[in-house]
């Protein structure tokens, strides 16, 4: 995979809006970990909906990385963003209100009653350019 | 997104053999980041063949995890595995030359000549189910 050329802050927000997953990075027990989330934008945050039992309920100020990407297969071409910041857990009930609302009630079933906030506090990204699919296919049989 | 059950890991070694692409999560100036890379499997290690100048070539011994995931927006349901792994740069002159043989040379244009071994040291993974498409719109216009 090569990079095209950097995206602009501008760009990477207004990419980032247009997915519903990313990839969020964090520590579990002193290892790095990552797990695929389901996530809006509220604010200008990043807004992570999941259950409280799980590891990501267990953030509480660490800081992160979400990585958000689109990676299309049939042009080889793709993008990825990375936001870096600090988590805030969504304790405040008008807040929780606010995001419980209709418009952020798509999620699985199951509890999903805790909320992860992940401010932009740095935000990358880059166009990318994939390796041509099949191509490990084409040079073995060559 | 809900987790429907863990898988073992056989197959998640054998679902990692499935996809070209995964996130490699890393520490960079002392900050989390996450790269989409591709890979490939080889002698029972992820293979990660990457510029020598980019972030991910300054990786010497690190403690990473590499996620590989695959969600199917048609049926809503997916599943990721993680690998936590101590990352060995390839420098044995016999691993380079067996690394970088036709079957991997299915890279994107751009020198591409640093190669990063990734143990699965430690892997897991999980069936998920995602959040159900649309539903966002769907509740937001009711």
């Amino acid at each position: 995979m090569s990079e095209i050329r950097p995206l602009t802050p501008r760009e990477c927000v207004e990419l980032l809006a247009t997915q519903p997953l990313g990839r969020l990075a964090f520590s579990e027990n002193a290892l790095p970990t990552v797990r695929p989330v389901n996530f809006f934008l509220h604010d200008g945050d990043i807004v992570v909906r999941t259950s409280r039992s799980g590891s990501i309920a267990r953030l509480t100020k660490e800081v992160v990385a979400f990585e958000v990407d689109s990676i299309d297969p049939a042009t080889h071409t793709g993008w990825s963003v990375v936001v870096i910041g600090k988590v805030k857990p969504v304790t405040d009930v008008t807040d929780l209100v606010a995001l419980s609302g209709p418009r952020h009630r798509p999620w699985a079933d199951g509890e999903r009653s805790h909320f992860l906030r992940i401010p932009i506090d740095i935000v990358s990204g880059r166009l990318l350019r994939l390796a041509e699919p099949g191509a490990v296919t084409d040079a073995a049989a060559s």
